[in-house]
Protein backbone atom coordinates (compact mmCIF):
# COMPACT_ATOMS: atom_id res chain seq x y z
CA UNK A 1 0.00 0.00 0.00
CA UNK A 2 1.70 3.65 -1.29
CA UNK A 3 0.68 6.64 0.28
CA UNK A 4 0.51 8.05 -3.18
CA UNK A 5 -1.55 6.15 -5.73
CA UNK A 6 0.44 5.06 -8.71
CA UNK A 7 -1.51 5.13 -11.77
CA UNK A 8 -1.67 2.06 -13.92
CA UNK A 9 0.41 2.98 -16.64
CA UNK A 10 3.21 3.86 -13.89
CA UNK A 11 2.93 0.14 -12.43
CA UNK A 12 5.30 -2.77 -13.82
CA UNK A 13 3.83 -5.05 -16.12
CA UNK A 14 1.30 -7.84 -14.84
CA UNK A 15 3.04 -11.18 -15.64
CA UNK A 16 0.46 -12.32 -17.96
CA UNK A 17 -2.42 -14.76 -16.26
CA UNK A 18 -1.90 -18.85 -16.65
CA UNK A 19 -2.07 -21.86 -14.59
CA UNK A 20 1.26 -22.22 -13.63
CA UNK A 21 1.69 -18.64 -12.17
CA UNK A 22 -1.42 -18.92 -10.55
CA UNK A 23 0.34 -22.10 -9.08
CA UNK A 24 3.18 -20.96 -8.10
CA UNK A 25 1.51 -17.72 -6.84
CA UNK A 26 -0.66 -20.43 -4.56
CA UNK A 27 2.40 -22.02 -3.54
CA UNK A 28 4.19 -18.68 -1.92
CA UNK A 29 0.59 -18.00 -0.26
CA UNK A 30 0.52 -21.29 1.37
CA UNK A 31 4.10 -21.69 2.59
CA UNK A 32 3.89 -17.62 3.71
CA UNK A 33 0.87 -17.88 5.57
CA UNK A 34 -0.79 -21.18 5.63
CA UNK A 35 -3.31 -23.76 4.26
CA UNK A 36 -6.23 -21.39 5.73
CA UNK A 37 -5.06 -18.34 4.38
CA UNK A 38 -4.83 -19.86 0.42
CA UNK A 39 -8.72 -18.67 -0.80
CA UNK A 40 -9.23 -17.92 -4.65
CA UNK A 41 -10.03 -14.32 -3.69
CA UNK A 42 -6.37 -14.16 -1.91
CA UNK A 43 -4.75 -15.66 -4.94
CA UNK A 44 -6.42 -13.28 -7.24
CA UNK A 45 -4.91 -10.25 -4.75
CA UNK A 46 -1.81 -11.18 -5.15
CA UNK A 47 -1.89 -11.43 -8.82
CA UNK A 48 -3.80 -7.64 -9.15
CA UNK A 49 -7.06 -9.52 -10.80
CA UNK A 50 -10.15 -10.49 -10.26
CA UNK A 51 -10.96 -13.77 -8.80
CA UNK A 52 -12.73 -14.57 -11.94
CA UNK A 53 -9.95 -14.16 -14.00
CA UNK A 54 -8.40 -17.11 -12.55
CA UNK A 55 -11.45 -19.34 -13.29
CA UNK A 56 -10.15 -19.84 -16.73
CA UNK A 57 -7.11 -21.67 -15.69
CA UNK A 58 -8.46 -23.19 -12.04
CA UNK A 59 -12.00 -24.81 -11.61
CA UNK A 60 -11.79 -24.12 -8.06
CA UNK A 61 -9.69 -24.25 -4.56
CA UNK A 62 -10.21 -28.20 -4.46
CA UNK A 63 -8.51 -27.95 -8.70
CA UNK A 64 -5.53 -25.55 -7.46
CA UNK A 65 -4.36 -27.45 -4.56
CA UNK A 66 -4.57 -30.97 -6.37
CA UNK A 67 -2.62 -28.63 -9.05
CA UNK A 68 0.11 -27.92 -6.17
CA UNK A 69 0.73 -30.93 -5.57
CA UNK A 70 1.45 -32.30 -8.91
CA UNK A 71 3.55 -28.97 -9.18
CA UNK A 72 5.57 -29.87 -5.90
CA UNK A 73 5.40 -33.76 -7.24
CA UNK A 74 7.19 -32.34 -10.07
CA UNK A 75 10.62 -31.39 -8.58
CA UNK A 76 11.10 -34.73 -6.71
CA UNK A 77 14.60 -36.03 -8.51
CA UNK A 78 15.49 -39.07 -10.30
CA UNK A 79 16.39 -41.93 -7.64
CA UNK A 80 19.90 -42.67 -7.30
CA UNK A 81 20.71 -46.20 -5.90
CA UNK A 82 22.57 -48.91 -7.28
CA UNK A 83 19.57 -51.56 -6.13
CA UNK A 84 15.23 -51.35 -6.87
CA UNK A 85 15.39 -51.44 -3.26
CA UNK A 86 17.67 -47.99 -2.35
CA UNK A 87 15.53 -46.55 -5.42
CA UNK A 88 12.09 -47.49 -4.55
CA UNK A 89 13.40 -45.68 -1.00
CA UNK A 90 14.41 -42.59 -2.25
CA UNK A 91 11.46 -42.31 -4.29
CA UNK A 92 9.72 -42.91 -1.21
CA UNK A 93 11.82 -40.55 0.94
CA UNK A 94 11.91 -37.70 -1.16
CA UNK A 95 8.11 -37.87 -2.10
CA UNK A 96 7.37 -37.53 1.92
CA UNK A 97 9.86 -34.71 2.17
CA UNK A 98 8.46 -32.62 -0.67
CA UNK A 99 4.71 -32.93 0.42
CA UNK A 100 5.36 -32.29 3.82
CA UNK A 101 7.21 -28.83 3.01
CA UNK A 102 3.94 -27.44 2.39
CA UNK A 103 0.68 -27.43 4.56
CA UNK A 104 -2.37 -29.11 3.60
CA UNK A 105 -0.64 -30.81 0.27
CA UNK A 106 -0.35 -34.12 1.91
CA UNK A 107 -3.91 -34.20 2.76
CA UNK A 108 -5.17 -33.65 -0.72
CA UNK A 109 -2.72 -36.69 -1.48
CA UNK A 110 -4.70 -38.87 0.84
CA UNK A 111 -7.30 -40.68 -0.41
CA UNK A 112 -7.33 -39.83 -4.09
CA UNK A 113 -6.18 -41.87 -6.47
CA UNK A 114 -3.10 -40.33 -8.16
CA UNK A 115 -4.22 -38.57 -11.54
CA UNK A 116 -1.97 -35.44 -12.31
CA UNK A 117 1.07 -35.78 -14.76
CA UNK A 118 4.10 -35.27 -12.18
CA UNK A 119 2.08 -37.63 -10.08
CA UNK A 120 1.65 -40.29 -12.52
CA UNK A 121 5.53 -40.15 -13.26
CA UNK A 122 5.75 -40.80 -9.83
CA UNK A 123 3.66 -43.78 -9.80
CA UNK A 124 5.73 -44.82 -12.90
CA UNK A 125 8.92 -44.73 -11.30
CA UNK A 126 7.83 -46.86 -8.20
CA UNK A 127 6.04 -49.45 -10.40
CA UNK A 128 9.40 -49.42 -12.16
CA UNK A 129 11.11 -50.40 -9.31
CA UNK A 130 8.53 -53.24 -7.87
CA UNK A 131 8.96 -54.93 -11.42
CA UNK A 132 12.70 -54.88 -10.86
CA UNK A 133 12.18 -56.43 -7.74
CA UNK A 134 10.54 -59.55 -9.58
CA UNK A 135 6.80 -58.74 -8.24
CA UNK A 136 4.34 -59.80 -10.09
CA UNK A 137 1.43 -56.97 -12.14
CA UNK A 138 -1.34 -57.81 -9.14
CA UNK A 139 0.72 -57.19 -6.38
CA UNK A 140 2.99 -54.34 -7.67
CA UNK A 141 -0.21 -52.37 -8.68
CA UNK A 142 -1.42 -53.26 -4.84
CA UNK A 143 2.01 -52.51 -3.43
CA UNK A 144 1.91 -49.01 -5.42
CA UNK A 145 -1.23 -47.74 -3.90
CA UNK A 146 -0.33 -49.19 -0.30
CA UNK A 147 3.07 -47.22 -0.51
CA UNK A 148 1.55 -43.66 -2.41
CA UNK A 149 -0.67 -44.07 0.94
CA UNK A 150 1.99 -44.40 3.75
CA UNK A 151 3.87 -41.38 1.95
CA UNK A 152 0.63 -39.64 2.30
CA UNK A 153 0.12 -40.05 5.97
CA UNK A 154 4.06 -39.62 6.99
CA UNK A 155 3.98 -36.16 5.01
CA UNK A 156 0.79 -35.45 7.07
CA UNK A 157 2.38 -36.37 10.12
CA UNK A 158 5.51 -34.72 9.38
CA UNK A 159 3.77 -31.54 8.33
CA UNK A 160 1.89 -32.02 11.36
CA UNK A 161 4.92 -31.54 13.47
CA UNK A 162 6.53 -28.84 11.04
CA UNK A 163 3.19 -26.35 11.73
CA UNK A 164 2.99 -27.10 15.28
CA UNK A 165 3.41 -24.56 18.15
CA UNK A 166 6.54 -25.73 19.66
CA UNK A 167 9.18 -27.83 19.43
CA UNK A 168 8.70 -32.15 18.68
CA UNK A 169 10.57 -31.98 21.55
CA UNK A 170 8.75 -30.12 23.60
CA UNK A 171 5.41 -32.23 22.42
CA UNK A 172 7.29 -35.56 23.04
CA UNK A 173 7.59 -34.14 27.11
CA UNK A 174 4.45 -33.67 27.42
CA UNK A 175 3.52 -37.16 26.26
CA UNK A 176 5.92 -38.83 28.15
CA UNK A 177 4.91 -36.88 31.67
CA UNK A 178 1.54 -38.57 30.54
CA UNK A 179 2.60 -42.01 30.03
CA UNK A 180 4.39 -41.81 33.46
CA UNK A 181 1.09 -41.51 35.04
CA UNK A 182 -0.38 -43.83 33.52
CA UNK A 183 -2.02 -46.85 35.61
CA UNK A 184 -0.36 -49.98 35.19
CA UNK A 185 -3.27 -52.26 36.05
CA UNK A 186 -5.70 -50.64 32.91
CA UNK A 187 -2.43 -50.61 30.54
CA UNK A 188 -0.02 -53.05 31.76
CA UNK A 189 1.86 -53.79 28.13
CA UNK A 190 1.83 -50.24 27.34
CA UNK A 191 3.37 -49.26 30.92
CA UNK A 192 6.36 -51.94 30.88
CA UNK A 193 7.34 -50.33 27.58
CA UNK A 194 6.70 -46.73 28.17
CA UNK A 195 10.74 -45.99 28.00
CA UNK A 196 10.96 -47.46 24.91
CA UNK A 197 7.62 -46.01 23.42
CA UNK A 198 9.08 -42.85 22.38
CA UNK A 199 12.63 -43.94 22.32
CA UNK A 200 14.52 -43.25 18.78
CA UNK A 201 14.28 -40.40 16.15
CA UNK A 202 11.39 -39.53 13.67
CA UNK A 203 14.10 -40.52 11.08
CA UNK A 204 14.96 -43.65 12.28
CA UNK A 205 11.65 -45.19 12.48
CA UNK A 206 10.49 -43.20 9.25
CA UNK A 207 13.36 -45.16 7.55
CA UNK A 208 12.61 -48.52 9.36
CA UNK A 209 8.69 -48.25 8.39
CA UNK A 210 9.65 -48.01 4.43
CA UNK A 211 11.90 -51.39 5.47
CA UNK A 212 8.88 -52.59 6.97
CA UNK A 213 6.57 -51.90 3.87
CA UNK A 214 9.38 -52.95 1.19
CA UNK A 215 9.53 -56.32 3.21
CA UNK A 216 6.21 -56.69 3.84
CA UNK A 217 5.30 -56.06 -0.34
CA UNK A 218 7.83 -58.88 -1.01
CA UNK A 219 6.55 -61.93 1.76
CA UNK A 220 3.09 -61.41 0.38
CA UNK A 221 1.42 -62.00 -3.19
CA UNK A 222 -1.43 -60.49 -3.66
CA UNK A 223 -4.65 -63.27 -4.51
CA UNK B 1 -39.53 -22.90 15.66
CA UNK B 2 -43.23 -23.20 16.77
CA UNK B 3 -45.88 -20.33 16.13
CA UNK B 4 -46.39 -19.76 19.32
CA UNK B 5 -43.80 -19.23 21.86
CA UNK B 6 -43.59 -21.76 24.32
CA UNK B 7 -43.08 -20.65 28.05
CA UNK B 8 -39.36 -22.12 29.53
CA UNK B 9 -41.25 -23.85 31.77
CA UNK B 10 -43.50 -26.25 29.66
CA UNK B 11 -40.68 -26.86 27.21
CA UNK B 12 -38.98 -30.22 28.63
CA UNK B 13 -36.06 -29.67 31.13
CA UNK B 14 -32.56 -30.00 29.59
CA UNK B 15 -30.53 -32.51 29.60
CA UNK B 16 -27.59 -31.40 32.24
CA UNK B 17 -24.49 -30.46 30.42
CA UNK B 18 -21.36 -32.70 30.82
CA UNK B 19 -18.33 -33.50 28.46
CA UNK B 20 -20.41 -36.73 28.04
CA UNK B 21 -23.27 -35.17 26.69
CA UNK B 22 -21.15 -31.97 24.23
CA UNK B 23 -19.37 -35.13 22.72
CA UNK B 24 -22.60 -36.86 21.82
CA UNK B 25 -23.84 -33.78 20.56
CA UNK B 26 -20.74 -33.18 18.40
CA UNK B 27 -20.90 -36.78 16.71
CA UNK B 28 -24.09 -36.20 15.81
CA UNK B 29 -24.05 -32.80 14.75
CA UNK B 30 -21.09 -34.71 12.46
CA UNK B 31 -22.56 -37.15 11.32
CA UNK B 32 -26.53 -35.19 10.16
CA UNK B 33 -24.85 -32.20 8.75
CA UNK B 34 -20.30 -33.05 7.71
CA UNK B 35 -17.11 -31.59 9.63
CA UNK B 36 -17.64 -27.93 8.14
CA UNK B 37 -20.96 -27.65 10.24
CA UNK B 38 -19.50 -28.75 13.61
CA UNK B 39 -18.90 -25.54 15.48
CA UNK B 40 -19.13 -24.51 19.26
CA UNK B 41 -21.61 -22.36 18.25
CA UNK B 42 -23.90 -25.26 16.69
CA UNK B 43 -23.30 -27.54 19.80
CA UNK B 44 -24.04 -24.86 22.05
CA UNK B 45 -27.20 -24.07 19.91
CA UNK B 46 -28.40 -27.69 19.74
CA UNK B 47 -27.92 -27.51 23.34
CA UNK B 48 -29.94 -24.92 24.11
CA UNK B 49 -27.11 -22.51 25.38
CA UNK B 50 -25.03 -20.23 25.36
CA UNK B 51 -21.25 -21.20 23.55
CA UNK B 52 -19.50 -19.98 27.23
CA UNK B 53 -21.16 -22.76 29.02
CA UNK B 54 -19.63 -25.43 26.84
CA UNK B 55 -16.22 -23.94 27.57
CA UNK B 56 -16.40 -25.16 31.26
CA UNK B 57 -16.06 -28.87 29.91
CA UNK B 58 -14.02 -28.61 26.57
CA UNK B 59 -11.66 -26.62 25.47
CA UNK B 60 -12.08 -25.64 21.61
CA UNK B 61 -13.14 -27.38 18.93
CA UNK B 62 -9.93 -29.29 18.32
CA UNK B 63 -11.04 -30.48 21.90
CA UNK B 64 -13.88 -31.60 21.64
CA UNK B 65 -13.00 -33.26 18.18
CA UNK B 66 -10.17 -35.59 20.05
CA UNK B 67 -12.73 -36.41 22.79
CA UNK B 68 -15.32 -37.29 19.80
CA UNK B 69 -12.66 -39.48 18.30
CA UNK B 70 -11.79 -41.16 22.20
CA UNK B 71 -15.37 -41.70 22.26
CA UNK B 72 -15.84 -43.53 19.28
CA UNK B 73 -12.38 -45.65 19.93
CA UNK B 74 -14.02 -46.75 22.91
CA UNK B 75 -16.53 -48.46 20.80
CA UNK B 76 -14.09 -51.30 19.56
CA UNK B 77 -14.99 -54.32 20.70
CA UNK B 78 -12.75 -56.90 22.69
CA UNK B 79 -10.73 -58.50 19.07
CA UNK B 80 -12.10 -62.13 18.57
CA UNK B 81 -9.56 -64.73 17.19
CA UNK B 82 -7.47 -67.87 18.23
CA UNK B 83 -4.01 -66.06 17.14
CA UNK B 84 -2.52 -62.92 18.07
CA UNK B 85 -2.16 -61.95 14.39
CA UNK B 86 -6.02 -63.04 13.90
CA UNK B 87 -6.83 -60.49 16.93
CA UNK B 88 -4.21 -57.94 15.62
CA UNK B 89 -5.89 -57.79 12.65
CA UNK B 90 -9.39 -57.27 14.04
CA UNK B 91 -8.32 -54.64 15.65
CA UNK B 92 -6.84 -52.90 13.11
CA UNK B 93 -9.93 -53.73 10.84
CA UNK B 94 -13.06 -52.84 13.60
CA UNK B 95 -10.81 -49.79 14.08
CA UNK B 96 -10.73 -48.55 10.52
CA UNK B 97 -14.36 -48.87 10.38
CA UNK B 98 -15.13 -46.83 13.51
CA UNK B 99 -12.72 -44.10 12.34
CA UNK B 100 -14.16 -44.02 8.80
CA UNK B 101 -17.94 -44.19 9.99
CA UNK B 102 -17.32 -40.13 11.09
CA UNK B 103 -16.17 -37.35 9.12
CA UNK B 104 -13.08 -35.91 10.04
CA UNK B 105 -11.70 -38.00 13.34
CA UNK B 106 -9.28 -40.06 11.25
CA UNK B 107 -7.96 -36.88 10.92
CA UNK B 108 -7.55 -35.65 14.05
CA UNK B 109 -5.70 -39.19 15.03
CA UNK B 110 -3.25 -38.85 11.79
CA UNK B 111 0.18 -37.20 13.20
CA UNK B 112 -0.82 -36.92 16.87
CA UNK B 113 0.45 -39.32 19.35
CA UNK B 114 -2.60 -41.00 21.09
CA UNK B 115 -2.94 -39.83 24.19
CA UNK B 116 -6.98 -40.10 25.53
CA UNK B 117 -8.26 -43.35 27.59
CA UNK B 118 -9.97 -45.69 24.59
CA UNK B 119 -7.02 -44.75 22.19
CA UNK B 120 -4.30 -45.41 25.01
CA UNK B 121 -6.75 -48.65 25.50
CA UNK B 122 -6.38 -49.65 21.79
CA UNK B 123 -2.48 -49.03 21.51
CA UNK B 124 -2.32 -51.34 25.01
CA UNK B 125 -4.55 -54.36 23.22
CA UNK B 126 -2.15 -54.48 20.11
CA UNK B 127 1.31 -53.89 22.11
CA UNK B 128 -0.03 -56.90 23.70
CA UNK B 129 -0.75 -59.09 20.91
CA UNK B 130 2.55 -57.68 19.06
CA UNK B 131 4.57 -59.11 22.37
CA UNK B 132 2.11 -62.50 21.86
CA UNK B 133 4.20 -62.26 18.37
CA UNK B 134 7.36 -62.55 19.99
CA UNK B 135 8.42 -58.84 19.10
CA UNK B 136 11.08 -56.61 21.05
CA UNK B 137 10.19 -54.14 22.61
CA UNK B 138 11.82 -51.59 20.48
CA UNK B 139 10.23 -53.22 17.32
CA UNK B 140 6.72 -53.50 19.07
CA UNK B 141 6.96 -50.03 20.07
CA UNK B 142 8.02 -48.67 17.06
CA UNK B 143 5.33 -51.26 14.89
CA UNK B 144 2.33 -50.10 16.77
CA UNK B 145 2.90 -46.34 16.08
CA UNK B 146 3.15 -47.54 12.27
CA UNK B 147 0.06 -49.88 12.29
CA UNK B 148 -1.74 -46.73 14.35
CA UNK B 149 -0.52 -44.49 11.43
CA UNK B 150 -1.66 -47.37 8.39
CA UNK B 151 -4.76 -47.20 10.59
CA UNK B 152 -5.36 -43.77 10.68
CA UNK B 153 -4.79 -43.00 7.19
CA UNK B 154 -6.51 -46.07 5.97
CA UNK B 155 -9.49 -44.64 7.79
CA UNK B 156 -8.93 -40.94 6.29
CA UNK B 157 -8.93 -42.84 2.50
CA UNK B 158 -12.51 -44.96 3.64
CA UNK B 159 -14.25 -41.90 4.84
CA UNK B 160 -13.22 -39.74 1.95
CA UNK B 161 -14.91 -42.51 -0.62
CA UNK B 162 -17.84 -42.48 1.76
CA UNK B 163 -18.73 -38.42 1.74
CA UNK B 164 -17.59 -38.32 -1.97
CA UNK B 165 -20.60 -37.20 -4.58
CA UNK B 166 -20.82 -40.21 -6.65
CA UNK B 167 -20.30 -44.00 -6.36
CA UNK B 168 -16.41 -45.47 -5.64
CA UNK B 169 -17.19 -47.66 -8.87
CA UNK B 170 -18.14 -44.03 -10.55
CA UNK B 171 -14.74 -42.81 -9.48
CA UNK B 172 -12.67 -45.70 -10.02
CA UNK B 173 -14.67 -45.62 -13.73
CA UNK B 174 -13.20 -41.97 -14.82
CA UNK B 175 -10.03 -42.71 -13.73
CA UNK B 176 -10.15 -45.84 -15.79
CA UNK B 177 -10.89 -43.62 -18.42
CA UNK B 178 -7.85 -41.66 -18.18
CA UNK B 179 -5.78 -44.36 -17.60
CA UNK B 180 -6.71 -45.37 -21.34
CA UNK B 181 -5.75 -42.30 -22.60
CA UNK B 182 -2.05 -42.45 -21.05
CA UNK B 183 0.58 -42.27 -23.39
CA UNK B 184 2.54 -45.49 -23.32
CA UNK B 185 5.95 -43.51 -23.90
CA UNK B 186 5.93 -41.80 -20.82
CA UNK B 187 4.40 -43.97 -18.64
CA UNK B 188 5.57 -47.64 -19.85
CA UNK B 189 4.93 -49.59 -16.75
CA UNK B 190 1.76 -48.07 -16.07
CA UNK B 191 0.19 -48.64 -19.22
CA UNK B 192 1.24 -52.04 -19.31
CA UNK B 193 -0.24 -52.89 -15.72
CA UNK B 194 -3.12 -50.26 -16.27
CA UNK B 195 -5.89 -53.31 -16.06
CA UNK B 196 -4.12 -54.55 -13.06
CA UNK B 197 -3.69 -50.99 -11.29
CA UNK B 198 -7.73 -50.48 -10.24
CA UNK B 199 -8.39 -54.41 -10.04
CA UNK B 200 -9.26 -56.44 -7.13
CA UNK B 201 -12.04 -54.50 -4.79
CA UNK B 202 -10.67 -52.10 -1.81
CA UNK B 203 -11.78 -54.64 1.18
CA UNK B 204 -9.38 -57.20 -0.74
CA UNK B 205 -6.65 -54.66 -1.43
CA UNK B 206 -7.35 -53.40 2.66
CA UNK B 207 -6.53 -56.97 4.29
CA UNK B 208 -3.47 -57.12 2.09
CA UNK B 209 -2.31 -53.98 3.11
CA UNK B 210 -2.70 -55.29 7.06
CA UNK B 211 -1.15 -58.53 6.02
CA UNK B 212 2.11 -56.62 4.57
CA UNK B 213 2.61 -54.81 7.36
CA UNK B 214 2.44 -57.96 9.80
CA UNK B 215 5.01 -59.89 7.46
CA UNK B 216 6.47 -56.89 7.43
CA UNK B 217 7.19 -56.14 10.83
CA UNK B 218 7.90 -59.04 11.80
CA UNK B 219 10.71 -59.34 9.04
CA UNK B 220 12.34 -55.93 10.40
CA UNK B 221 13.39 -55.75 13.56
CA UNK B 222 14.19 -52.24 14.89
CA UNK B 223 17.59 -51.13 15.55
Amino acid sequence: MSAAPASRRARPAKAPLSRAVIIETGLRILDRDGAAALTMRRVAQELDTGAASLYVYVANRDDLMGAMLDHVLGTIPEPAGATWRERLTALVESTVAAMSRHEGLALVALGAIPTGPNALDLIERMLAQLTAAGLDDRTGAWAVDLIYLHIAAAAVEQSVHNTEDGTEADYVTAVAQQFARLPADRYPTLVAMRDTMLAGNGDARAAWAVRVLVNGILATPAD
